[in-house]
C-alpha cells in the first residue's frame, strides 16, 4: 500500500515512516519543499540502509499518490497543510495524529487546548469534508516509534466515521510489532483520545521516561450479570 | 485502616466495599439513612457470609469514624453528600469515584460534561477545602468490582494536590488484587482521567463487553534518546 506521511520530517512523522518502510510499504514522505522530504529519506536511509520503498515529495503531490495519508504535522501548521492536500486527500482514508496539546501555544504539553471543532481529528474533518479523517496515533510516543529493535508496547485508538477507511487502515497499522489497534467508534470520540496524550506526557515527565502508553483491558471478556 | 464507603449501597460503592471487606480492611458503608446502609452491609454479607469487619452508619458518621473515605454518589448527589461529610471529612484523603457522566442529565454515559471546576474531582476539593481530595477508581468499571473470584485487570489513575494522601491511599487501593495504581500528578490531572470513563463505557457498548479498563505501560523503561 502506497502511504504518504504529510509533514513527515519531524520525530513522530520520520518515526511513523520508518517503521512503514521497515513493515514494507511504499512510503512516500511529504513535506512543503522536495528537499526537505528528501532530507527526511536521508535519515530513514542512514537507519536502514539504502532501501528502495521510500521516496520524497511535495505534500500535495504525495497526496496525491499515495492511498492513505498520515498527518503529522504541528497544530499551528495543520490548517495551511490539509488545504494544501485537499485535491489529493479527497476520497482516501486520512489518519490524523495532530495533538492539540498547549505547547502549541508556548505553553505545557500537559494540558490540552479546546478546540471548537472538539479535537483536531475533527477540525482536520471540518477542514477537508471530503477526506475520510481517522483520529490515530495521537497516543503512541515518538521515542517508541524510533525505537526500532522492540514492538512497541502501546494500543492505537482509532475513531473515525468512516467503516470502510477504519476497515483498510487497521491491518495497516497492525502491521508494525507490538501495536494493536482499539477502535473507539465515531470522530468525535478523538475528543478523548487525543487528551490521553497530555496524560502520559505528564506520566513521562513524572516517572523520568519516553515511553508511557495506554493498552486497553477486558474487551474480550464479555458480560457478566450480578 | 478504617475505609468509609460514602453513599456505599449503589452497584459500585457495593463493589468497592466488598473488595476491601476481603482485603481485610475496616469497611463503613454509609448512605443517606443508616436503614439503606443496612441493607448495603446485608449484601455484602450475602456474598461474604457473616464477616465481622463491615458495618453501617449514617454518611456524617460513617465519615467521622473512618481514615479514608471514598465517595460512590451520582454527580447530581455529590455536592449535598459533600456538604453532609464536611465535618469528619476533614483533613482525610477523600477518594472521589464520581464521574461527570452525560447520563446524569439524561444523555449518554459515553460523554462527559464539563464541569466549571474541570472535573468531579476538582469540584469535590472546592466544595471541601479542607479534605484531602483524590480522584480514583473512575477508570475500573463496577462489573469488575464484583466479579470477586478474579483479580481486576485494570490500573487504578489517581491524582490530587496532597503528596501525603496518596501515599496513604495508595497501598491500600492496591490491596485489591490486580491493581496497580498510577499517579498521575496532581489534581487538575482528574479533567483527563475522568474523561476515560465514558471513552471505556463506549468501547464496552462497541464490544458487548462490561470489563473495559486501562493498562499505563512503559513508565519503566526510561528514556532513550535518538
Amino acid at each position: 500500500m502506497k502511504v504518504a506521511v504529510i509533514g513527515g520530517t519531524g520525530g513522530q512523522g520520520l518515526g511513523i515512516a520508518t517503521r512503514f518502510v521497515v513493515a514494507g510499504e511504499e512510503v512516500i514522505i511529504g513535506s512543503r519543499t522536495l528537499e526537505k522530504a528528501q532530507a527526511g529519506v536521508d535519515k530513514v536511509k542512514e537507519l536502514q540502509g539504502d532501501v528502495k520503498n521510500v521516496k520524497a515529495a511535495t505534500n500535495p503531490d504525495a497526496a496525491k499518490e499515495a492511498d492513505v495519508l498520515i498527518m503529522t504535522v504541528p497544530l499551528a501548521a495543520q490548517k495551511d497543510t490539509l488545504l494544501s492536500i485537499k485535491e489529493g486527500a479527497a476520497g482516501k482514508p486520512l489518519m490524523d495524529a495532530t495533538g492539540p496539546l498547549e505547547s502549541c501555544i508556548g505553553g505545557s504539553a500537559t494540558r490540552c487546548l479546546n478546540l471548537t471543532e472538539g479535537s483536531a481529528a475533527q477540525r482536520a474533518q471540518a477542514i477537508l469534508p471530503d477526506a475520510k479523517v481517522i483520529c490515530a496515533f495521537n497516543n503512541i510516543s515518538q521515542t517508541w516509534w524510533m525505537q526500532l529493535e522492540e514492538p512497541i508496547d502501546c494500543d492505537c485508538l482509532i475513531c473515525g466515521d468512516d467503516k470502510d477507511a477504519k476497515a483498510i487502515v487497521t491491518p495497516l497499522i497492525e502491521k508494525v510489532p507490538g501495536i494493536k489497534v482499539v477502535d473507539c467508534g465515531m470522530l468525535e470520540r478523538a475528543s478523548i483520545i487525543e487528551k490521553i496524550t497530555p496524560l502520559l506526557i505528564g506520566l513521562n515527565i513524572r516517572n523520568k521516561c519516553q515511553f508511557g502508553g495506554i493498552r486497553i483491558t477486558g474487551l474480550d471478556k464479555g458480560r457478566v450479570c450480578k
